[in-house]
């Protein structure tokens, strides 16, 4: 009976999923979901990307438990912002966003960015209709992310490695988180980087312009 | 009818929590259900643990989505060492636990730390039978982290600020942090410290012995 009750939780879910994801189509909007722990560095990337996207409109769905701490720091670069509190849900879903994207300038946008509530594990399996999930990662969670949390890096279309300003005082092996995450992802790539010291956002930035839509 | 179904799944898990706190109670032993984000350092933390409390006797319950990582780090310091894969269940529930109880010595035990999965979300809600709830939370991520996941540092008798020695490279603020924490929980004592250099873990064992039963 839970099992029913969980499929019908994801059938629901995809319903919407497929909603936005027409919509993001008919607008060419590229649509990222950004997915990592508390605290890999979300809100700081989704910050520098705006800085260095300046050519492009971009809009922000925020999802948190509770506060609109992240949008109001988004809020100071940008207007189509959108702050969704899930009152104690661990993940966002489609639903959810749907109702979001109703507050944002959909059409006249070239990318949203969707920040996850910051979880490693539930929100891996809730499609909201975007066109490629980002799982961020953080040089001090530790390099053994990939065997004890698999299905993000799995489902991921790219993985950052965000705070390697941090690699020369941690034990962290980047060859070891290296190898882990292709045993189980021989695809996706896999790009270093520093939200606070820059380092390395240039090839972020370049996969995201490679893909843009308009 | 889906809250329904979390009740019902709520009630099965307090019975069995109240299976595993009958059994702690009749062997007198504490038992801690460390949570976290992942990689805030709960399984260094449970290692320095064991390495200071060498006059008790010391059992660990380890758990994951996957991988015996962790109960192998800790194999090598102690016998009593189970590891629950939850199998992508985001936390620890009171059943699992039960289970796990009945591979350890635990009339034998004075102390049980129980590693919860890391998630700063779902585990908080599980009544695992345990005396009482540690939350880590690390200087790398942030000192924002009570206003954006407020349940698990109202709910803890003990809260840990791991990774001090990142103090003086981060731009984490103390003094918010803990004004934030005494916003939601006035009583629960902050320990300040560093499982990498050992600054604090005095703190840290004077807690726990004096809060031994035998």
């Amino acid at each position: 009976m839970e099992i029913e009750i969980i499929s019908d939780v994801l059938e629901y879910n995809k319903e919407h999923a497929e909603v936005n994801r027409q919509l993001f189509k008919d607008n060419k909007v590229l649509v990222i979901n950004v997915l990592s722990s508390p605290g890999s560095g979300k809100t700081s990337l989704i910050i520098q990307s705006i800085k260095r996207l300046a050519n492009f409109k971009i809009g922000v769905i925020e999802g948190d438990i509770a506060s609109t701490y992240d949008a109001e720091k988004i809020k100071k670069y940008i207007n189509d912002v959108v702050q969704i509190n899930t009152g104690g849900t661990c993940h966002l879903n489609a639903s959810m966003v749907e109702k979001a994207l109703k507050r944002i300038d959909v059409k006249n946008l070239d990318i949203i960015f969707i920040e996850n509530v910051g979880n490693l594990i539930c929100p891996i399996g809730f499609d909201l209709g975007e066109d490629y999930k980002v799982l961020l990662s953080s040089v001090s969670e530790g390099d053994d992310k990939p065997v004890k949390y698999p299905k993000g890096f799995i489902k991921s279309s790219v993985i950052i490695l965000n705070k390697i300003d941090l690699l020369p005082i941690s034990d962290f092996n980047y060859n070891f988180f290296e190898k882990k995450i292709r045993e189980l992802n021989s695809e996706s790539p896999i790009i270093k980087l520093s939200c606070k010291t820059g380092e390395g956002l240039d090839n972020w930035i370049k996969w995201i312009t490679e893909n843009v839509k308009k």
